[in-house]
């Protein structure tokens, strides 16, 4: 039997984007920050992020039935923090600036990138729920790079937009990966 | 409706580690390199890991129900590359060299560490297998460092062995992230 502790150290490795997972509806508004997160398929687009069923706020994600994934760029370590301290979610949300998209769940206006997400499935392993999220709306750090089901025209995104640093938890520490590119002169 | 490269384009900022997955039973030996690997719980200790339903492998990582995951260090760029080519299984185990944990699964000598695991279910999402992994062996990359069901005495890890830099995919491009630690004078 492997211990938990030994899971945890060893997991302590597996490098992982920081996140920070909104949601906003009938049941309130919360968030939490999480790296455990991934893509699962582009057909449909969907990804998963996993919550331990003794969160506070997880069962009211349940019952919102939509999330947003905001991925966190190297700036935002202080915000990253607020989402996974105690604090109130009002005192959470102080930190950042916030839009919507398709859903109405709280979209980070400088992320790096942001997934409006529905929920379309839970499945439940042991203390956690792993959320399969269809994904209705993207966002790009450049708020000229939104995509929801409105009003996306299939011309707005370009690969080429300006890319920050990525907040990346390794090893029980914050970490800074990739760099700034700015490819507006090609 | 989301665009299947649109969604492509926006999880190639989400950051994540870089691991080699690998079986080995009577349906065969394989592997495969994957970055949709994450977390689970450590009640019990699992963690789950992606594959597309398309891959050759596909159905012999079922039908061997065990697999192990091996996280990559930055010296591992050339054996990531191998296992996501075309390459023949036997071509690509050329690289690096392996040992087993409990299950017989390949285990990566250097990985930054490994999960030694069995199959316990398999959530299928559109084109791809979300397989989610009982724990049940774990190696650091220190030899000395390892644990598995029938040898574990609970004494022989340390978080304060030698920790090697992490290879991270962001941005559709390889990241070395972390430092080597050798923290034995404590």
């Amino acid at each position: 039997m492997i211990e938990a502790t030994d899971f945890r150290d060893a997991m302590s490795l597996l490098a992982a984007a920081v996140n920070v997972i909104t949601t906003k509806g009938a049941a309130g508004l919360y968030g939490f920050t999480a790296s455990a997160v991934c893509s699962v398929t582009d057909s449909p687009p969907t990804l998963l992020v996993c919550m331990n069923q003794a969160a506070r706020s997880h069962g009211h994600f349940i019952d919102n039935k939509i999330l947003s994934v905001n991925v966190l760029g190297a700036q935002h370590e202080a915000l990253s923090n607020a989402f996974a301290s105690n604090l109130s979610t009002q005192d959470r949300f102080a930190h950042g600036s916030w839009t919507t998209l398709a859903t109405g769940a709280p979209i980070l206006q400088d992320a790096l990138v942001s997934f409006d997400c529905i929920i379309e499935d839970i499945t439940e392993v042991g203390t956690h729920s792993v959320f399969m999220c269809r994904v209705v709306g993207i966002r790009h750090a450049d708020p000229k790079n939104s995509i929801d089901d409105d009003t996306y025209d299939g011309t707005d995104v370009s690969t080429d937009a300006s890319t920050g640093e990525s907040l990346v938890y390794f090893n029980r520490a914050y970490h800074h990966v990739g760099q700034v590119k700015h490819i507006e002169t090609l």
